[in-house]
């Protein structure tokens, strides 16, 4: 067993994986091709990009290189959507669905006021790995048809535009999870969280984008290529959830799937600036959540399926329809926990820790700036706020990069090979976490569930004595991250490890490139601060926006979604006066 | 990988494991001399058995060798107990409870009841590892003066006698958990199941015995021998949980704490014809129970905490005293599942699936019989009841048994080796489970958790389609084991290794000689059937009463406790009437 350290940057041992480019380029580059083709040729005319808007900016050739800035207004600035529509699609998801019950509005007109402002986002961002704006159509006049004829609707989520991270099977269709070799596997079944909101009346047209392994929290595959920053087309949007939080930032969908086993639904959104939760394991189902295991279950870590959104009632409509429809009777791996609705929460009993520093990588600037507004503003509204000393965060690590590749890289090798697709750096970065190609035995493996468990009871008892229910912190070290760069999960993945619900949000404070200005002097404590903390720089943040996360007790998911309601509005109301 | 069979009976591999007799002798027997002789020291002169009891009957010199089948009577016929004592030991725990919050009862002459009563059971069935009255007597009378005081109880449990599982941390006590290396083990905090009761107001006075490696469904231990049946001593009293069922079932004890990971509740409740509950795994806390496992933890199959008593009231006082205290905030590792007192199942719409034979080991003809009066009686009452045919049994023993022995013996072998204790043949029979001493990679090892997990999605989706909520079931193939020989399971574990919660308890018939008679012509099936079959035998199991067990789904722990009550009372009524 390695002793507990950090003074490694993963990219010590070696690789135990050649790609097979010949393989690769003529066994799967012509399918590959087709599959992009089928994203572009899906792009409704109308809804094309003009080289020039209204007010004269002229759009990139290549968002991809360029560090655009102006994506939320292409909208408007185009032309592309009527004032009508762009009403639409800035409503919250709640009113959605509540003026569609009234028949204050039709499932097609929504739906095409969404197809039009995800096309947008797609063109920017890249965020699509399947786009089918026909069968939405199809599907939202079905819809409207039943209304008509019944006065009724077939759900709580009827008419709702609902956009799926790629990952969760769909009926019918391919479902890869960034994987070039599943490119060929078509899914059967929906997946249960497909199912469910399909039943709801949620009407389907996206397939949102996530990186090759889906263990980075970036955006590259090589399938459809790199997914963009929606505030920033220079910066990464995050990941693994990639293509959700950057088209839900665009008003391309009002509600997503995600889904987080080390950041991946928090560090998107906080990328992208928008909602995003994380509940408990096992709160929600994984069934028909396709991964890199095939014949093993790894329950030493587990993903968590969560809601992005633009708003936290919209996470809470996400979990009341999920867990209302009971899928703990379909997916016997699920816990019975229905969600509770009747949580009520007083400001002045909130008691929240404030993570300043992890130990590990210290916050960039500006993620100390909104921390300390955060702070302050809270404290002046009522609640308690005490700073959250580090605890224990590298044995956290070791352990938690020990469990993501508990099967000595066995199954993402499996799924590589069978392509021979080349590696992002970023997928090489995971293949060395933890013990890396090493084969543990099982006896040193549960040792690492013991460390795991007594970490959490620690977290525990930590949380107990102090009299804290919540955890404030940065998502990352810096407000977003630099595409193919991030290395450091630590302020999300320790959450994982200890299974607690987390809930990000936007501050509504944004980087300023003259007050939150690079600190040269800082001396690194750890080889992966000399990497990670020289990463930001205030010239390239600049007008970034700031997002932090707000992490609740063990199976407390309902008590975090409201408090980070209520320290959100705090929060964001101080940023404004600000 | 080894194929699943069962075409071995478990004495087939190397066992590596010596003894060495010459330390244990020298250095561990003179302290077991000394602990077993604390035990009868404690033992009240008024609570010493006469050697005829009033009506004639000799009592035999040693229960142990004696098939001595009226232990039952002693506490009136030895006169030992008072009218008033044999009263108060056969109240329900609530009625107990709620009398001493009335004032009809004292704590002290409730416990100075019980103490007398676990006297008998102790010399009868030697169910007892530490029996400490004074300190009880102490206990009580402080609680009284509380009462007078005040007016008010402690808690839920006040006053109320309550008996503990020794494998319980027990402040300042020792804890052994039947490895004869841990009697010096002071443990000096409470395990979390022992502090709630304590804090309730329960009155503790004795912790009761398990078999050595606690992986039996037997009794027999190098620090205290053998447990009885107490209903007949020739036979076992199950087991891990085996002190706890061999007491309550004499009236020592009202409630009880055990638990299960094989059918340690279940097995033990049965043959010794009480109630015991084997929850879903998490909802009780292992918090404090020690077993072989020190630095590793195994949640590859979960041991579940649970009441034994002589009636289902006494489960639910027993499992919402423990879930009211809100123990997930003290155990990170239990659910937040709080104790669903409202319940209510109508017999109607109860659909219960009968196994008539697991297919491995068939029930002999007093199981059968049972089988079929619940199945008679169930039908007559409105349910409905189907025969619920065996699935996949051979695959899922492969996987619990795997399971069991995941980390290659390694623990149980070190608990052993530290002190050199000779093995019982059931403890051998138990590290020749699964791949015994075979240390698995991690890899394959997660493939049987994927394997498990696969099988409880295969039973849960068989419920659904068959609209089945319960399954009754034997306990074992027979109404209770012989000493020493009991090596299947089947009928208990499939459901450690589905967890699903389960009930077991009386129907109120008992075997009949001449009806019950062995099936000497049956051919059996497999290696484990031709041993373990041809154990029953009518003349051996004569008058010995029959238990059943109801499962239910995963996390309707509630429902299941609640439909077992329903079910009981028809059965043990076509019984009573039969």
């Amino acid at each position: 067993m390695t002793a507990v350290t950090l003074d490694k940057v993963y990219y010590l041992d070696e690789l135990k994986y050649k790609p097979d480019l010949t393989k690769f380029e003529k066994e799967f580059k012509p399918k590959i091709d087709t599959y992009k083709t089928k994203i572009k040729e899906n792009i409704p005319k109308e809804a094309t990009l003009p080289k020039v808007l209204k007010d004269g900016t002229e759009l990139p050739e290549d968002f991809d290189t360029a560090a655009f800035k102006g994506a939320s207004k292409i909208g408007e600035l185009s032309g592309i959507m009527t004032p009508k529509e762009l009403k639409i699609v800035k409503l919250p998801g709640v009113e959605i669905v509540d003026k569609i019950a009234k028949g204050e509005l039709t499932s097609v007109e929504t739906i095409t006021a969404f197809i039009k402002q995800a096309a947008i986002a797609i063109q920017v961002t890249n965020c699509a790995m399947e786009f089918f704006p026909e069968e939405a159509l199809a599907r939202a006049k079905e819809l409207d048809e039943y209304y008509e004829k019944t006065g009724k609707t077939v759900g709580p989520l009827h008419g709702l535009p609902f956009s799926l991270k790629e990952h969760y099977a769909y009926k019918g269709k391919n479902t890869n999870a960034g994987f070039v070799s599943m490119i060929d596997n078509f899914t059967e079944e929906d997946a249960l969280t497909t199912e469910i909101f399909r039943k709801a009346g949620a009407v389907f047209y996206i397939r949102t984008t996530q990186p090759q392994s889906l263990m980075c929290l970036d955006s590259y595959n090589n399938l459809v290529g790199r997914c963009s920053n929606p505030h920033n087309t220079a910066l990464s949007p995050g990941g693994s959830t990639s293509g959700e939080a950057a088209l839900i930032a665009l008003n391309g969908s009002p509600l997503g799937t995600g889904s987080d086993i080390g950041g991946s639904i928090r560090a998107p959104a906080a990328f992208c600036n928008i909602w995003g939760f994380k509940p408990t394991n096992k709160r929600v189902s994984l069934k028909g959540a396709i991964a890199s295991y095939t014949d093993m279950s790894n329950e030493f870590v587990l993903c968590s399926v969560g809601p992005l959104a633009n708003n936290p009632e919209d996470i809470k409509l996400y979990m009341s329809t999920f867990l209302d429809a009971e899928p703990w009777k379909a997916d016997n791996y699920m816990l019975r926990m229905p969600w509770r609705k009747d949580v009520k929460l007083d400001l002045e009993n909130l008691k929240i820790g404030i993570v300043y520093d992890d130990s590990v990588v210290k916050p960039a600037p500006p993620m100390l700036r909104a921390l300390k507004l955060a702070a302050e503003s809270l404290k002046k509204a009522g609640a308690t706020v005490i700073e959250w000393e580090a605890l224990d965060v590298p044995e956290a690590m070791d352990i938690v990069n020990t469990c993501y590749n508990i099967d000595g890289n066995h199954n993402h090798v499996s799924r590589y090979e069978e392509s021979g697709e080349p590696l992002n750096p970023l997928s090489e970065n995971h293949l060395r976490f933890g013990h890396g190609f090493e084969q543990l035995s099982i006896l040193d493996g549960l040792r690492y569930v013991h460390r795991r468990d007594d970490l959490r009871q620690k977290y525990n008892d930590r949380m107990n004595e102090l009299g804290v229910d919540y955890i404030l912190t940065p998502s990352y070290f810096a407000p977003a991250a630099i595409p193919h760069k991030i290395k450091y999960w630590g302020y999300t993945a320790l959450y994982n490890i200890l299974d607690l619900p987390g809930v990000t949000f936007p501050t509504g404070l944004v980087t300023d490139a003259k007050i939150d200005t690079k600190d040269v002097e800082y001396k690194p404590r750890n080889d992966l601060e000399a990497y990670e903390y020289p990463l930001y720089d205030e010239k390239i943040y600049d007008s970034q926006p700031i997002a932090l996360t707000l992490h609740g007790r063990r199976y407390y998911d309902e008590e975090t979604v409201e408090a980070s309601k209520i320290i959100q509005k705090i929060i964001s109301e101080a940023a404004s006066s600000a």
